[in-house]
């Protein structure tokens, strides 16, 4: 069985994607150790020529080229029905879905002013210019100007989380029990936030505690998956490699 | 076995409740059919004497008494295992717990101020003055004064809305091809709106197309289940059976 994994990588190797986190844990749940194939913004053609969109993860099986990280989670759990189950069945697939909608358009959305200006210090040097200028687009503004005012806009990204804390004030996992993967994708947000900043957005113990134990929870999965790569640079550096300033937090 | 639901009712046996709606649809989706006990705010001493709490649904089953919905539909699963799944598995029952909690803290709280200022007039006469005086001191203001920008504040009920309307473009029911838990938590939401008001919160065909397909697949469950009471009356009556004032839209 041939299975290949590509996945968006950043400065020296950081693993900065959220969709791509989601089907690594995926990939730790399923049991499966795919050939990882590291892939750059500025790797877009290659990934063109192989699945016809710019976007990563993609999953290469068998001779199939699935992309989209949704279309990938469902294709492991259709092709690898022995493996433990992602979805827990029809109804829980049905489920996840709308908490993966749930989490990409609300919860993800909500967190982006706090991680953006800090964000583009963990990618690769050579990337840099086309996520600012691509994302600047997008929003109509700087990403610094986006993240101005973080701590003014950081009650709406908690506001948003709220179900969450409560759920996990519930049970140890949203899947229940055991960790499934509903809870890799809202941990995928968590983790493109310890990535991608070092402010941490949950640093107030007592306004989360749940979430903040279910996140500990979850960087340790798989042998301390979470915690595999390297995290936020100590040291912001220019594309020449310099040191442009030390970490603010 | 004995199966009592007692089931919150309004002006002349209209189911008014979300929570008992989504445990009614659990009941049919169960094949269960109980003795049903409708009970009115005013009935409250006699609900605090079984439970010892003042909300419905209540279930009793051989001589178990369970108040929550969320713990009467975790009964059902459990104790009629043999009956379709209302969560497909441990890890669907995680996930409907998330999607539960965020339907009543964001979804219904959203929609509040779309009904409330026609809703008291589908309750019983003789309990309106509960609602009013219950309602209104937690909200600060008059139900009208609360439902006094319902244009203004639709657009907030639509944004909550829309990982709803994106999922359902993808998939039949929230539960996938078939509904479940899931599907009567939210539901009942947009149950709550049918009858508790005249105006419809999804009037805007183009906005939420596969929204309005499923809550018209949704009414038309179990015999047209979604049907089976009278919904918004069409005269709005005084204490004293008098008409007031004439449906509004």
């Amino acid at each position: 069985m041939a299975l290949i994994f590509h996945e968006r990588i950043g400065l020296d190797g950081r693993r900065i994607s959220p969709f791509s986190w989601r089907i690594r844990y995926a990939l730790a749940h399923k049991g499966l150790d795919p050939q990882v194939i590291p892939t750059r913004f500025a790797d877009v053609e290659r990934i063109r020529a192989l699945s016809g969109q710019h976007f990563t993860p993609i999953i290469e099986h068998d001779g199939q080229v699935i992309h989209d990280s949704w279309s990938i989670a469902c294709h492991l759990e259709d092709r690898f029905p022995e493996s433990p189950t992602l979805f827990g069945g029809p109804a829980g697939r049905g489920a996840a879905r709308l908490v993966n909608v749930w989490s990409d358009t609300v919860l993800a959305r909500s967190l982006r002013p706090q991680i953006y200006a800090d964000f583009i210090w963990c990618i690769d040097p050579a990337d840099r210019a086309y996520f600012r200028s691509s994302r600047e687009a997008q929003l109509g503004m700087t990403l610094e100007a986006y993240s101005a005012d973080r701590d003014q806009s950081l009650p709406a990204f908690l506001e948003a989380s709220a179900p969450l804390e409560r759920t996990l004030s519930e049970q140890p996992f949203l899947a229940g029990e055991a960790p499934a993967y509903v809870d890799y994708v809202i941990f995928s947000v968590f983790q493109w936030a310890r990535i991608g900043s070092p402010r941490d957005v949950l640093a107030a113990p007592a306004t989360t505690p749940s979430l903040r134990d279910w996140r500990t929870r979850m960087i340790a999965l798989y042998g301390g998956l979470g915690d595999r790569f390297e995290g936020y640079p100590q040291h912001r550096t220019g594309p020449d490699g310099r040191a442009t300033e030390q970490e603010t937090a």
